[in-house]
């Protein structure tokens, strides 16, 4: 008998033509890196909201049922039919999951730039990061600074890439202030230090007080709770303080899109002179970069002809600015990992325990302070 | 006693503070050109949809009552609550309508370029063209080519650059084909001319067989009847044939926005070899600038991430292209008014027969077919 491969723990979503989606834990060779690519540990990789949408497959957790062993749980859930239209591109394939994380290279390809990463902790990018080994391209590596952990560096490009990146897309399409919703959302937090840090005014719109709370101890100027009866007047005012006339929006279905551009069309046309039927001439636009309400987006109009409203990826945002620009993001991000970029997480766990009624239950309500980290060495032997 | 200023008549549309608007007719006396002006007997000005919304203030026109006389005839109708918001900022202001006409210029300012148009057909945009004289710059003039009556070249410029807008939309913002709703408009055919003309693919989205055929004997290659059961695979296998992947939208409310962008997105996508839960990298844009139904629109998603909608309107249109292309555009109009930028009319009417109840119910359905010219000098003995 030959030496046995080395084998790694990766977590897999598989939805079925059946309209079950199927959760559990595979055991995968460690790959071999090809030249440009260095074999990463994993240590820390986080549970986004955009990672939840590929693990979950838009299937309703409530139906959930649990089975398998501590070790391989094995999670099943239903996707309602009306929402198998999404998954049809990915039916049957068993898919792994994790967008980003940070770990340590432990072996290398035979080129010098992946050699020269041996033994450094970096932060990764690109998918299949809910796994204890992944082999990676050199370029999708940041190595991180001395003195920095894997769990610290885990979440360092999608949060604060996009927070950046809500930044940099109001300034190149000519708006000089925010509106954001979710905005107690760690993601949310950011952009509050990033705006509070570069003189940019933000309207911060919450849930609760709570939220509200929590954005004002941060220094935010201007929050907005949704529950409030004087929501409209609120938002509008601040609006009015800020200038802003872009969005972006994490909600993403119901009313709200349309209603904040209500907001900016009376806070455009307040001062206006002249009737126009077609309203204010200045263009509002909202981004939805994320879906946490799954109902349709209600436009409900009253704001003129001067609007957008459109989807915002980061991705082909980065690809869009080009490779510079996208660096200077980057290496702002590395400068204050520790500060703007921080991320805070509820908890840690182990792959088999990310899979769990009690962790699946708290992280998939996808609420504000609910994040987990996965840390799949997590009760490995060294 | 003096001699007596003379007069005009002019349709106005005044919406009240309390819910009511009130369509008549009132006397005003007729205007002395500054020097950059000249005075236009009005011959024909058309009732375009666009018109329609200053005009009725987003009244309830079932709720109309007449009186008045048949020289002086005096609509009221009441105006939905929750339109309300819509109109707020011109209350109680008695607002001339008709955005476009043609007619004859009678006298002219001290300029020029003034006294060069004395006695041309000239078609003219600026509003309150419902009038029998109208008072307004050179520059909003066309002087119309020989041979050319004042009712063939009264709606040379909204419709007509309109449909040209769409076209050069489309090549500037890097889409190849579009699709068009309500098709079989007036706008509609003459886009669909041009499309033809210039080997543009074109969709075309209409709500009835009867529409189907006017388009079809026009030699339009792609109609879908939105009242097809198998409208969704017809309108994706169209968006297939065509790689139309930008719209423009005159219903403005309901689902069909967002069904576009799904069958677009069907489109885009079924040659993906690699799923990917953003959806299709394909940019999908639906323009809405029209709004037959004043219901919200409706974004159920699933068309990924690269979409945009988002309001359309001629004038910024116009201004963003800078005065050489916009001229290009006018150009093109005047030496096809009569092929395809010829208009057709239901019915020609004087100014108080537009206010009758005969007229009112059949242009204000604004259906396909219906569309009226207001001829203000009928009647009006030379």
């Amino acid at each position: 008998m030959g030496v046995s491969t080395p084998t790694g723990l990766q977590l897999r979503s598989l939805a079925r033509a059946n309209g079950q989606v199927e959760l559990s834990l595979v055991s995968v060779p460690v790959p071999d890196p090809l030249p440009d690519e260095v074999l990463v540990r994993i240590e820390a990789s986080p549970i986004n909201p955009s990672d939840q949408g590929l693990l979950f497959a838009a299937a309703d957790l409530s139906t959930a049922t649990y089975s398998g062993t501590a070790d391989r749980p094995v999670v099943t859930a239903a996707i309602p039919r009306e929402r198998m239209g999404v998954v049809a591109g990915r039916l049957d394939q068993s898919m792994p999951v994790g967008n980003e994380g940070a770990g340590v290279v432990v072996a290398a390809g035979a080129s010098n730039e992946a050699r020269a990463l041996l033994g450094k902790t970096v932060a990764v990018i690109g998918g299949g990061m809910y796994s204890q080994y992944r082999s990676i391209k050199v370029e999708q590596c940041l190595v991180l600074p001395e003195g920095t952990t894997a769990a610290e560096g885990a979440a360092c490009f999608v949060n604060p890439l996009t927070a950046l990146g809500m930044v940099e897309t109001m300034r190149r399409e000519g708006h000089s202030a925010l509106v954001h919703t979710a905005a107690a959302s760690n993601l949310g937090q950011m952009l509050n230090r990033i705006c509070l840090a570069d003189g940019v005014g933000l309207v911060n719109i919450v849930r609760s007080q709570a939220q509200e709370n929590t954005l004002r101890a941060l220094g935010a100027l201007h929050v907005c709770n949704s529950t409030s009866s004087a929501f409209t007047q609120e938002l509008t005012a601040a609006i009015i303080a800020t200038g802003a006339t872009l969005a972006f929006d994490a909600i993403g279905g119901g009313p709200l899109a349309g209603h904040i551009l209500t907001c900016m069309e009376v806070a455009a046309s307040r001062n206006a002179t002249v009737y126009s039927r077609y309203g204010s001439t200045t263009h509002k636009q909202v981004y939805v970069y994320g879906r946490l309400d799954l109902r349709p987006i209600e436009l409900a109009g009253g704001y003129g002809m001067a609007w957008g409203v459109g989807g915002w990826l980061l991705w082909p945002f980065l690809q869009k600015v080009g490779t510079a620009a996208a660096q200077a993001l980057r290496d702002r991000v590395v400068a204050e990992l520790k500060t703007t970029f921080a991320s805070h997480y509820a908890k840690s766990v182990s792959l088999a325990e990310a899979l769990q009624p009690d962790a699946i239950e708290a992280y998939g309500r996808r609420a504000t302070g609910e994040k987990y980290l996965i840390t799949p060495q997590k009760g490995v032997a060294e």
